[in-house]
């Protein structure tokens, strides 16, 4: 049984939280930290068993008997903190993105190594069950060799022009998942970018800087081909597909849904739309990526998505920045 | 290349004489008989390249030149007709039901016999693609033993009351062709029938003293049970599915769509509607049932459809519509 | 809050205990009541935070805290610790079936009502995704009056022949699901039943004095007619579907499977089987079923499976025993 | 009725023989040519009906009774053919590409137009049923705005390198098609295109000059982005769908398959592969393509595609080429 601090409680902090008391039977969670502490939160806190609410994370840190933080504060202050953590030999996990900023990562990845302790990244869709099974065919070599990875994300409706403001941009937010999924399903690392993007659903979104639509194509080192499809809006709902295309055969997955039922009438026959967005589709996995890094840390395992897994993805969001800024394919050697 | 004569030009004798044209490199309509030969029956005859029209189809029998004829008159024709063309040394190709009578049935069968000609009856359905599909996966052995089979037969909508009428009834006139697809997916005989059935479509169809639902349950002499259900109307369309399902795995069809088009909108996932009716869904099984009828007399083979897989559906029909006015299961053997 | 007592420990009343646990927020589990309290047991609820472990489920009954208990031991006990629990004032979740014998049921329905407590049947599968849509689809009017309701029932694999021999039979022990989902899509009470059944899965399971095929006929009072196809073995796993035709359209269910992959290769277009067994496929409706009991108990509610939802099912499985036994359709109003 | 020669009796030239012969009312083949007239070739003629085989397509050209000629002829000769044809006043229809050479398709549709004939080339994938489905759901405004136009196209297998050799490279033997049909589902124009390619396929394909696989990005006039994935080589049979999202909604198709069978057992839920390749895939748009060339002709309407269609497509596999070679987005600007 390992203790737990976690970092920042928003949105996925609490998401994290949840599942670790229900879902992770070696992890208990001693302490929360936020640096707004409300009564809200209190209360919440109270009702999760969590003992303890900090306003500064270093009372975390500081705590001998807590084994592993989970670093949910804004993405500003994820390299921060984790380097913090590593030096407090606290084990780590981080969310995405680790930093926009190269060398800002390299440090935290430096730090964690020279800590000796576990690292792993937030890239929660690939414990998705349909992403795991893509991946199970492509291990087992019913594919072949990976020829063509599709990954098809599109969101159910654009976040507010604020969000948008701050986001970092499309890739570092919203495609990120995208190109860490695009390494996971070849199993090969992206060497060369080129992005075709627009804005199509929202003229708000180009005036902030960013773009809303895209088709992402990416050449890998082993020689597959890779494309993402992005788009801000699918009025159908949170459209989530990959198909990894090679030498023995192809697997694909289609969209989850609330029920199988099809109803069949003068209109139509009609089939339930897809999940509606990240919390209802990737919920399972969430607890299951808290499942894996609480087991890496007790059994002293290696995480399933490692230091390098957080880095390589903001190298792709750069050089597709690039690509987009610049009109041409960026080889990520550029960016180095 | 043999001759053929069309007897009945109504909508199945014209459906295959276009099968016959566009389809059956074996054989040329030399005749075609309707005792209502109008002006535009000879206009459509000589666009379709026969020859020859008349108002007998003793015309037609008395050809020597005619190898062989589509029975496509009106039911109750179907056995004296049936009778005098094998008299006249000619192939038949019946249309279902050979008739309403059993000792009638017997009767034609038995100088088919006498005169050694093909008999093939029209359940075309058994050409289907979809359910030739399942028979031959029942064939190949992956079904193992059959344990249930189930048939989806659903009208898009009721026929005229008039129609109703002299129709012989649901079971007579609908259920005649899953009665036959129940034997030959089984590939086994029925020996008990039990049905459920009601008026829940058109009240007017129970004072023309039919029903236009059902329930069918039926017992199979390799221990296997069938079962079936009827609408006179399912709004979404053609409703023609069916299910074989044994120790060793199941197989199932869905229905036939016009395109597998998928449209995704904020109102559900909309796929298309089956095939309108039978026209459009079991068109192809027309022109394959006759190029299945004009090998068997070309090359002297055994028709797919023989005699006693004209008797049996109605056999069957008989006990259904006795089971239904009983309210309990009868035995086969009870009928004949 | 409240506080529950669960009377039986074995794999159901396990299920419940981790439901309540982990998904139920207005319930606490205070103790747990077993004839046989082994060391593993008091492990387990140590592990569940279950404060106490009876060998005698009167305690459970007599502690004043309790506000409620959890039916979960043998089928034959079910009846008179339900009345004994109602006496004691205590509201109940019963699993199914509540008796074998009817009048020992009404016997519980008598006392629950003079008792004025809750009492919830364990029919779960009202609650799962896939037939709550279809309930949706019919309540909602979308499909009009219902003419046709289809279940199609099979089991993964034969349960040992030991077990088959005090199961009380296929009707009572697996098909009795079927019932109530028959009910509860059509909304409507069963008056007839005619069953077509046999031994085609296990010579065993016929020595054992039961069947392990089966086609069930059930005439409802509204005019509808129901089917329900039944086997005790599917080799491709637990198949679960279900089908409401009416008026105005159809809705239908397919099986749940792990992930939504498709996998192409030369030997076809392969897809996951259903989920293995009933644990896997209803899981949740086993948490959702803990939580709408203890809603009808903190909210004075109605309970969603009342005690006329126990009795019913029971007495369309003994006119399903008695269709089997001598070939005919069976009245209800014959068992009454 | 309008009389058709045809030139080239090569495979194509013998499907559109057959289309004409059995699907289109409104024409008669009275002559086909084909630089080598075998004995073979006559005999074929002669059950067709064809009354003139010649060895000179000039004599189709000479002949007054002849309205309208399809160009069937290998690929080179298309331009020249046409040209001679429309300058001898028949109406064309002619096979794609209508030829590599840019200046050479705009003398074509400079002699056509001055003739003032009806030409048009044979992209038959518009006519499909399925694409079709697609383009009525962009025209009827279903999508709204189209955004993402998706194009999956993947053969059964890659070509024997002698014709890898003369084919022109994928591009324009393959692609080509998807070119247009980007063209036809978008509703707009290509001005850039960006390949990213490679010999995953065969070797042998790369020491011919080729490439075997590509993932094509294409932007187009009204801002909306395409994207076609190829591959000479899909074990699973001939891969061919495709997908418009946009403003207000996504379509998409499937493959079509031989049947709807659906296969369940210990080993999977198995469907059957796509259609083997584009002669059973695309059959019955051969014939349909060749009714809406023949009514067009008829009743003097445009045709469905027109000369700007044939030359487009040429433009983008030329520019495709060329970013394949140089690495970079190549603007159809910069081609013309």
């Amino acid at each position: 049984m390992i203790k737990v601090g976690i970092i920042g409680a928003g949105r996925i902090g609490r998401v994290h939280s949840e599942s670790i008391t229900k879902y992770v039977k070696g992890a208990e969670i001693k302490a929360i930290s936020d640096i707004r502490v409300t009564d809200e939160l209190k209360d919440w806190a109270r009702t999760m068993g969590i003992p303890n609410v900090y306003d500064d994370y270093k009372q975390i840190l500081q705590d001998p008997e807590i084994d592993a933080v989970l670093v949910c504060s804004s993405t500003n202050t994820h390299a921060p903190i984790s380097i913090e953590a590593a030096q407090a030999g606290k084990h780590i996990f981080c969310e995405k993105p680790v930093d926009a900023n190269v060398e800002r990562i390299k440090e935290v990845l430096s730090e964690v190594e020279k800590a000796g302790v576990k690292f792993q990244v937030g890239f929660n869709r690939r414990f998705d069950h349909n992403f795991k099974a893509i991946k199970d065919h492509v291990v087992s070599g019913k594919i072949g060799e990976p020829h063509l990875i599709r990954v098809t994300s599109r969101d159910p409706d654009a976040p507010p022009i604020e969000y948008v403001k701050v986001s970092g941009g499309m890739f570092f937010d919203m495609t990120i998942h995208d190109f860490d999924m695009i390494r996971y399903l070849s199993g090969s690392e992206v060497i060369e970018v080129y992005v075709a993007g627009g804005v199509l659903v929202d003229p708000e979104i180009g005036k902030a800087g960013d773009i809303d639509t895209a088709v992402i194509t990416l050449k890998l080192a082993n020689g597959a081909i890779g494309v993402i499809d992005n788009s801000r809006k699918a009025v159908y709902g949170y459209d989530q597909r990959a198909e990894v295309f090679g030498s023995k055969g192809a697997v694909q997955t289609a969209n989850d849904t609330n029920s199988t039922a099809i109803y069949s009438s003068d209109t139509g026959v009609i089939a339930e739309k897809p999940k509606y967005f990240f919390l209802e589709r990737y919920m399972q996995s969430f607890a299951d990526e808290m499942i894996c890094f609480v087991d890496s840390v007790v059994n002293n395992k290696p995480t399933l998505v490692n230091g390098n897994d957080g880095l390589q993805p903001v190298l792709i969001a750069i050089a597709a920045k690039k690509s987009l800024d610049e009109g041409r394919p960026i080889k990520l050697s550029e960016i180095i």
